[in-house]
This record gives C-alpha cells, structure tokens and sequence, in this order.
C-alpha cells in the first residue's frame, strides 16, 4: 500500500495507540473524582498539559483538550462571537478556509454576524494589506489558517499576527491542523489568542486534538456541564485520548526536526515529475508546504483517476476528505483564480515523513500509466 | 480494590479497548475519503451504526456518533433551543438534572430563554402533573432525565412521553446516561425525540457516545463542518470510538439480562446494611435503580469518609464527579427535601455488573469502622 492522503488522515503511530490502551486500563477513574484513584488520574491530566505546554512553548493553563479539528474550530470561532458580539459582530476570515471554519463562519451569518471572506491570489495565499484594510471598529475576530488543506499554501501568520496586536480589542484564530508537526508556528507573543490542532493528522487518534486558548481569552462554551477544561469544554475528560495525543505531538515533533529535508526532497522530485508530464497542471505554488501537492488532469475526472490507482493500492485523494463528498469544482482551487476545469479536476498527494523516495517513484509510473490508459475517456 | 464509583465512570472493558485497538490500525482511512480504503471505513461505520440501531430497536439514520453524554446533552437541548427559538423560547427541565442539562439550559437564559425548573418530590422523582402543567404555548422542549446520577431515581419517562406525543409541536429529550444498559427504554414510538447516551458509563471508552435523534428532528448543530453524522456533528469521524461504543453497549445488554438480579440482590443487601447503621440515613428511595444507593452520615464531612475508605482500597463518592469540586451541598439531595445537613454529608455508592457480594460485605464491614473512627471528628 502507497498511502499519500496524509492530509485527510493519517495512521496512528504504535506507541500513541499504546498509551492510549495503558491509560484506558490503568487509569481509567474519572479526573473529578475526589478518590485517591480520581486523584491520580487527575494528576496525568495536568502533566499531560504540563508536557504539550511545554512542547508548545505556552503555558499549561492554555491548553484545551478537545475531540479534534472541527469542535477546536468551532468553539473557537462560535465562542469568541457568542462571548463578544455586544462588542461588534464583525468576522474577517478567507474564501480558502477549512469547512469547519467556513461552515461555522457561514452559520454565525444566520445569527446576525457579518463575515469577511478574503480573497487569495493565484499562489493561494491571503494579503496581509487585505487584512489590515478589512478591520473595521466592530471587527471581534480574524480566523486565518496557516495551512491550506487543499493546496497546501502558507498564510502570512506571522504579520497577521502584528496586525493583531496593534488591534487589542479583537482576537486572531489559527487553524492550525495541516501545519501542526510539518510548518513550524511560534503561538507564544505571536498575536495568536487561539490555535486548533487535531491528534488524527499527526499520526495520532481521531476524537483528540488541543485548542490552544491565551491565557485571559473569553469564551462562550459550546459544552456547559461539569467545568472540565477551564470551563471551556465540560464532559469527563478523554484522558487516554489526551495522553495519545501529546505523545502523538512528541513524535512528530522529533520526525519535523530529523527528516523535514526528506520530505522536502519528496515533494521537490514530485513537482519535477508531475512538471513534465504533459496532461498535469500543478495548482500548489513552488512556496506551498512541503507534505501537500496538488495537481489537475484538466478533461478527467478525478475520482477516475482515484480508482485506477487505488485498485493498484496507491491511494491520494480529490479536494479535501471533509468536501469530497460535494461533487462541484475544488472551492480553494477556484478561489486561486483557476479555470472551473482545472478546479473541477484537482487531486491531491499528501505526504508524511513515512513515505519513501521509492514510494513515489511508484506512484509516478502508475499515474503516467493510468493517464495514458484514460486518455480515451478523457472528457 | 473495591471500586463502587461506576457512576462516574467504568473501567472498560478489554474487549471494547481490542476493537478500539483492531480498527485504528486496520481501519484508519477517513471515511469521507472517495478511495476504497475510505469506503472500507465508510462500510465499517454503517455497519456500526446498523448494529447500535438494532440493539437500541431505533433506525440506522437515528444515531448520531458523539463524543460522550455532555456533548450529547449540549446538541439536543441547545440544537432544539437555536434551530426552533423561532416558534418559542420556553423549556422544561427539572431541579436535579445532570450538570450538562442544567447548565445547559442555565446557559440558553442568558440568551433570552425561559426555563422552568420542575421541582421533585422526596423520592427524587417529577410529578407527571407538574410536567403537563407547565407546558406553555411557547414550549419548545422538555428535557427529562430517565435515571438520576446522584440518588438514582427513576423519571416517569413513558408517561412524559405520552405527554410529549399530544403535543407535536414540543421535542421530547431524554438523558439516558445513567440508565444505559440497568434501567430498559423504550426509544421507539415513545415519545422520545432525543435521548443522550455516554460509553465510559457502560465500561466503553471515554470520547465516545450517541445521541438518539428520531427521525424528521431538526437541530442547529454545534460543529459546522464537513456534515458528518447526518451534519448534526461534523468532524472526522472517530470509528474506532463508534466501533468500541457498539461493543460496549452490546455486552451492557448482555449483562443487563443475565445479571440485573444479582444487581438487584447487592442494592438490597446494601440498603439492609445501611439501614441498621445507626448514624446513616438512606437518601434512594426503595424505587431507586439497583445500582445507585445515596445515603448520608450527618455530622460527617463526605471527604474524610471518602479518604478514609480510599486509604483501604474502597472507591465510592460524593454527588456526581461532574459537581464533586464544589464544596457545598449536593443540589440533587437538596431538592429531594432533605435537610442542609443531610445534603451536605451525602455519600455515593454506585454498581457495576462486576461487584460481588463480598465486595459489598468488606465495604459495610470498613464503613461501620470508619464511622467508629471518625466519631470523635463528627462536627
């Protein structure tokens, strides 16, 4: 098996599944139990922050243990308006956004809130001048992710993030699930209030992520009940998840640091490959994220292509996993400004820092074959 | 160790943690994604929600895979709050309600709904009558427990649901967390609209559960997204979590026929025991579920007893583990009618098909020691 849909999930790592079995069994009393066995339950909890913290370079009380992507986003982005909106209902975010923000953003619509959705240019990367004119007095909220999931541009995070301190009074959100173990991001005076990262796409359990959370930042919780989680997000915490998690975060921080140049060469002789394959245009920009490409076959339909390699067992993927489903054009290609056929037409490799140089040599003879036995069907 | 805390959580089950363990290596891919491997986990997951939909008698289409009782509890009650506030803004609870039900509609007046807290009588149970009376033309929802956490009474839910079904324009939600698999319900045809289920209760894995929603219900979901799970709860969607709730909840049934008697059996032997303990009073009443049984040593602070069991190895509790940090009275024994005093020194013992006998023989041979003991500290 060639798996290069690493963006849509990834496998989970032995030992991360080990913690999470050793935790569930020897630990599994509940961390609000005031027993000595909720005690020491409790106490894994605090150090597992205590580690994630640290691995992070933030302080213990700003981590939020969540149940992935979509619920960090969402508390994220409905708890920052459903706290704030006597402060102005004023969102700025982008047309290449993750639908767990888009959706989130579109739904805040039907309560009122006014969105900004900005544009990118053809390399899919937003303007830090469009965020700046884009402020407005009642702006509340700036939601930028640093790595597009589609196309794998890079945000200008870093300068949005001075944007938002010379702006006190609104708060900056980064999705920060596609870059988490593979772009570095420093959260720490960065101008960054909150962070979303997800366990899945680290090689690491679906149901976990972390929502880094400033210290001082108020929220409106999506989940009211016990008080769990500095009230942000009650329910009996999912401590093995948590502890899965964060040993996830330590492995691939350890692989970022030791083979980030490998995956650099991966994608360097996957570009000049799919260059010269006369059929491909290339959508990601030479600057893009190193673990994702994509590509189009403009005239054939992808998911066609998706079944000729995967009944080979090498598997990629359409768009992202979380929109493949919709049938319609690649809504992150065309807001890159390329064709309805280009868009329509987009697949994409996405690596980790398991895949091989032979891995992709492979896919590179099986894709040219393929494109050569559906030149026929080719629309 | 004896470990009488099963209200507040269960040890998994070694089963449930192989199915965890079986499907995260095996079955990792994203079930959005269009490749086979996908469609593999896609299959997996439909087969997990045929086999929960069998063993709760409900359709396929009618469980929503969550991530435990508190977000299952926050969809139904703020789902139908914001999807329906359009034809009403009133809801009906009762006074001893889990946290993530009572906080939850604490929350929703904040946001301009009226909630009426329905009050119980001394055996902790709502008057049907109560229920009827407070229906108002801007009802929008009742929100009723089946099994108490704290004292284990049980709700008059089929006749609520009567109720509920004269009046099609109300939504009926039932937190079932604490009767899953000890107390039977009928979700078909009965009224029940919604109703919230949790798989760390039933010795299934903490992150996981399901919340029960009748066909034809239209909630305003908390996570935008990728319109997972029927676009009530987006996000990748955490199989091996699904996979190892169904598990769970089959072998709880499982147990449930076979061993409900022997359950029954350890409630009544407690009771007798308790009841011949000078310095206790029992707080379940005699209609209680068989694996809760709340009483009170008043006079007695509930954290030396439960100190001082803990030191020898026996687990029990205060309240419920999602309130146990507050330190003043349990608001449950409170609105049973019970004294300050008696709210104040409630104790927790709480059952799982594992305990023995014996077990519950050490417990009352170390109880009537320690309370020998900790006479002299009474206040």
């Amino acid at each position: 098996m060639i798996y290069l849909d690493n963006s849509a999930t990834t496998k989970p790592h032995p030992e991360v599944l080990q913690s999470f079995q050793q935790v569930s069994t020897s630990f599994f009393a509940n961390p609000s139990s005031i027993h000595i066995l909720g005690g020491e339950t409790e106490k894994l909890l605090l150090k597992s922050k205590e580690q994630a913290a640290n691995l992070l370079n933030v302080y213990e009380d700003e981590i939020i243990f969540t149940s992935g992507g979509t619920e960090g986003n969402n508390i994220a982005i409905k708890g920052i308006a459903l706290q704030h909106q006597g402060r102005g209902k004023h969102i700025i975010t982008s047309e290449i956004e993750h639908p767990s923000v888009y959706e989130a953003c579109k739904s805040l619509e039907a309560l009122g809130f006014q969105i900004t959705y900005l544009p990118v240019n053809e390399t899919g990367v937003v303007s830090v001048e469009d965020v700046k004119r884009a402020i407005q007095p009642d702006t509340i909220l700036i939601s930028i992710m640093h790595v597009n999931n589609e196309i794998g541009s890079i945000q200008p995070i870093k300068e949005i993030g001075e944007i938002a301190k010379n702006h006190p009074k609104l708060f900056f959100h980064v999705d920060h699930v596609q870059g988490l173990g593979k772009v570095p991001i420093t959260l720490s005076n960065s101008g960054i209030d909150l962070c979303t990262m997800s366990g899945h796409k680290i090689h690491g359990l679906k149901g976990t992520g972390i929502l880094y959370k400033r210290r001082g930042v108020k929220l409106f919780p999506l989940f009211h009940g016990g008080d769990q989680e500095l009230k942000i997000r009650s329910g009996t915490e999912n401590l093995a998840g948590a502890v899965a998690f964060v040993k996830a975060l330590r492995l691939i921080k350890e692989r970022q640091v030791r083979d980030s140049e490998k995956l650099f060469q991966l994608n360097l002789y996957l570009r000049q490959e799919l260059g010269e394959i006369e059929e491909v245009v290339i959508n990601s920009s030479e600057q893009a994220a190193p673990h994702i490409l994509n590509f189009s076959i403009p005239g054939l339909k992808p998911e066609v292509m998706i079944h000729t390699l995967g009944k080979q067992g090498i598997f990629i993927s359409t768009k992202s996993a979380c929109s493949s489903k919709d049938l319609d054009e690649s809504r992150i290609v065309k807001a890159c400004g390329f064709s309805q056929d280009r868009a329509k037409s987009a697949l994409r490799v996405s690596l980790t820092y398991d895949n091989t140089m032979d891995e992709i040599k492979t896919f590179i003879h099986k894709l040219k074959e393929a494109i050569n036995q559906l030149k026929e069907v080719m629309e």
